[in-house]
C-alpha cells in the first residue's frame, strides 16, 4: 500500500466508525425527542467536514507496529478524532479565533449558532471518553483506562486546552509582550503537539509496547507535532485560501508572533527539514516496519493544505 | 451525625480533594509558564464558588451503604463536581443563559472573559475523566472504567448536554412551540436528573453493589432529580434574589414554560411531596442505613437557595 492508500483506508475506517458512534440511535436510543436531532447534526457537522484524519492514521499505524489490525485501533482513532473536532468547533467560536470557514465549509457556530457549537463541542469531548470506555476499544479495562488517562492529560489544561489558552493570552491580552521562539514552541507543543503525541502513544498502549517503544513513539510524535506547526505557520504565510481551505495570512494581519515571523521563512524551512530528521531518527528501533509513519512525517512536512 | 454535619463533612472532604486536584503544580507540573496560571485560576473560580456539594454528598453516602469510608469515594465525588461546575461555567455564557451572577459571585465569563470561561469549562470536563482514571479513585481499573462510562453517558448528548440543548431549543428557537409537562420532565431528566442519578449510582459502582441495589439507587436519583427541578422552578417563581443567590423570576420574565407555569404553584407543591415519597420508597431495600439519603431528599425538597 502506498502512503496515500494508507491514509485513505485509515480515513474510511475512522469515518465509518464515527458514523456508527454519531448515529442518533446510538446516542439517543430508540425514541429520542425530535428536537434532539439538531445537536447531533451539529456534532456530525463538526466531525464530517472533510478532515484528512492524520491523527487516526497515526493511531492505526502505531498500533500496526505491534501487530494490531486497523479494526482493533479504530475506536481509539475515532475517539481521538472526536477530541480534535471538538477543539476546532470551540476554537472557531467568535469569542476565540472567530473563524467562519474551516476546510472550505462554514464552521459549526456559523452553520448553527454559538450555543449549539459550544454544546456540540462539549458533547463530542464527553463522547470521546465514553467511546474509550467501551469494550470495543480494547477488551482489557486496564488498557482502556490507560488510554483515557493519556488522552485526558494530552487534551486538558496541561495540554491542548492549556496551549489554546496560552495562544489566546498572547493574541488577546498581549501576554507575554514579546513571545520568544522557545515560548511559542512550548505553547505549540501543548496546543497541537500533545494530541499528536497521544496519537502515536495510543498504538503503544493498545499494543502493550515496552517502555522504550512507547518512548520512541512519543519522541516521534513530539517532533511530528513541531513539524506540523512550522508547516502550518508556513502555509499561513505563503499559502492561498483556495488551496488551504481556510483564511490565510491571518497571523501577519493580526501581527501575531509565530515561528515564521520570528525566524523568517528560510530558517523555518531549515528547521522543518531538521525536525523531520529528528522524527525519523526516533523510529530507528522499529526498522522498516515504521515506514508508513516516516511517510506520515513526510506528508506533514510537505502538505499544501 | 446530623444531616447538616454530613453535608458539611462531605463538602469539606470534596473541596480538600478538589484543592489538590486543581493545584497549579498538580495540573502543570514543576515549571509551568507564568501565563498558564490564569486558566487554572479561572477553573478554580468555577469550582470554589460556594456550592452546596449535594452531588458529592450523594456519592459519599451511596458508597457508605456498601461500607466504603468517605475517603474512598472522595475522588469520584470530586470528579462529578468538576463536571457539574464545568456545566455551570458554560451554561452561564452570554451565548447560552447569559448569567452574570452565580451563588452571589460573578460568573466565570464575567470575572474573566468568554474565551477563558469556555476553555476553563473544557479543562474541567477533561480533568474529571483524568481524575476518574487515577488509581486513587479505585484500585480496580474495571471499576474506574465503569465510573467513566456512566459519567460520560450521564453528562453527554444523551444526558446533561442534550438536556441543555433541548432547553435552549425551547428558549431561543421556540421549538417545540408549546412544551408539555411530560416534555419538560424528560428534558429536565436529561439536563439535571442524569447527573444526580450518576451521583447515586456511583456509590453502587464503587461498592460493587448488586443489580437490584444499583437499580434502587438509580430510581432514588431519578426521583431526586425531579424533586430538585420542581424545587428549582418554585424558587425561581417565589424566591428572592438575596436568598437564592442568583437572579429570580427569570422564567416568568422570559415567558418560559416550566413545570410551575404549566401546573401552577399548588399542583407543583403537591407533586414535590409525592416525588419525595417516591424517592424514599426506592430506598426501602437499604432500611435505616439509607437515612442520610432520605434526609438529602428532604433537603432538596426544602431548600431555600
Amino acid at each position: 500500500m502506498t502512503f496515500a492508500q494508507s491514509l485513505t483506508a485509515a480515513a474510511r475506517l475512522t469515518e465509518a466508525t464515527l458514523d456508527g458512534i454519531l448515529s442518533e440511535r446510538s446516542i439517543s436510543g430508540e425514541a429520542p425527542e425530535p428536537q434532539a436531532g439538531r445537536l447531533i447534526a451539529a456534532m456530525r457537522h463538526a466531525v464530517f467536514g472533510g478532515g484528512k484524519r492524520v491523527r487516526p492514521l497515526l493511531v492505526i499505524e502505531s498500533a500496526a507496529l505491534f501487530g494490531l489490525p486497523p479494526q482493533d485501533a479504530a475506536h481509539t482513532a475515532a475517539a481521538l478524532e472526536l477530541v480534535h473536532c471538538y477543539s476546532l468547533a470551540h476554537d472557531d467560536l467568535p469569542a476565540m479565533d472567530n473563524d467562519e470557514l474551516r476546510r472550505g465549509q462554514p464552521t459549526v457556530w456559523k452553520a448553527y449558532d454559538e450555543w449549539t457549537a459550544i454544546l456540540a463541542g462539549d458533547g463530542l469531548l464527553t463522547l470521546a471518553f465514553e467511546v474509550l470506555g467501551r469494550a470495543e476499544t480494547h477488551s482489557d479495562p486496564a488498557v482502556r483506562v490507560a488510554l483515557i488517562s493519556a488522552l485526558a492529560r494530552a487534551s486538558g489544561a496541561a495540554g491542548m486546552v492549556g496551549g489554546q489558552a496560552l495562544d489566546l493570552m498572547a493574541d488577546k491580552r498581549g501576554d507575554p509582550a514579546s513571545p520568544t521562539i522557545d515560548y511559542i514552541r512550548r505553547l505549540q507543543a501543548m496546543k497541537t503537539g500533545a494530541l499528536l503525541v497521544f496519537a502515536c502513544e495510543a498504538g503503544a498502549i493498545l499494543g502493550r509496547a515496552t517502555d522504550a517503544e512507547r518512548r520512541a513513539l512519543a519522541d516521534f510524535g513530539t517532533a511530528l507535532g513541531f513539524a506540523f506547526q512550522i508547516a502550518d505557520d508556513l502555509l499561513d504565510a505563503e499559502g492561498d485560501a483556495a488551496t488551504v481551505g481556510k483564511a490565510v495570512a491571518k497571523d501577519a494581519a493580526a501581527n501575531k508572533a509565530t515561528l515564521v515571523s520570528l525566524m523568517g521563512i528560510q530558517k523555518a524551512r531549515a528547521m522543518l527539514v531538521e525536525t523531520e530528521a529528528t522524527a525519523n531518527a526516533a523510529l530507528n528501533i522499529f526498522g522498516s516496519r515504521a515506514d508508513i509513519l516516516r511517510e506520515a512525517a513526510r506528508f506533514v512536512v510537505d502538505r499544501k493544505s
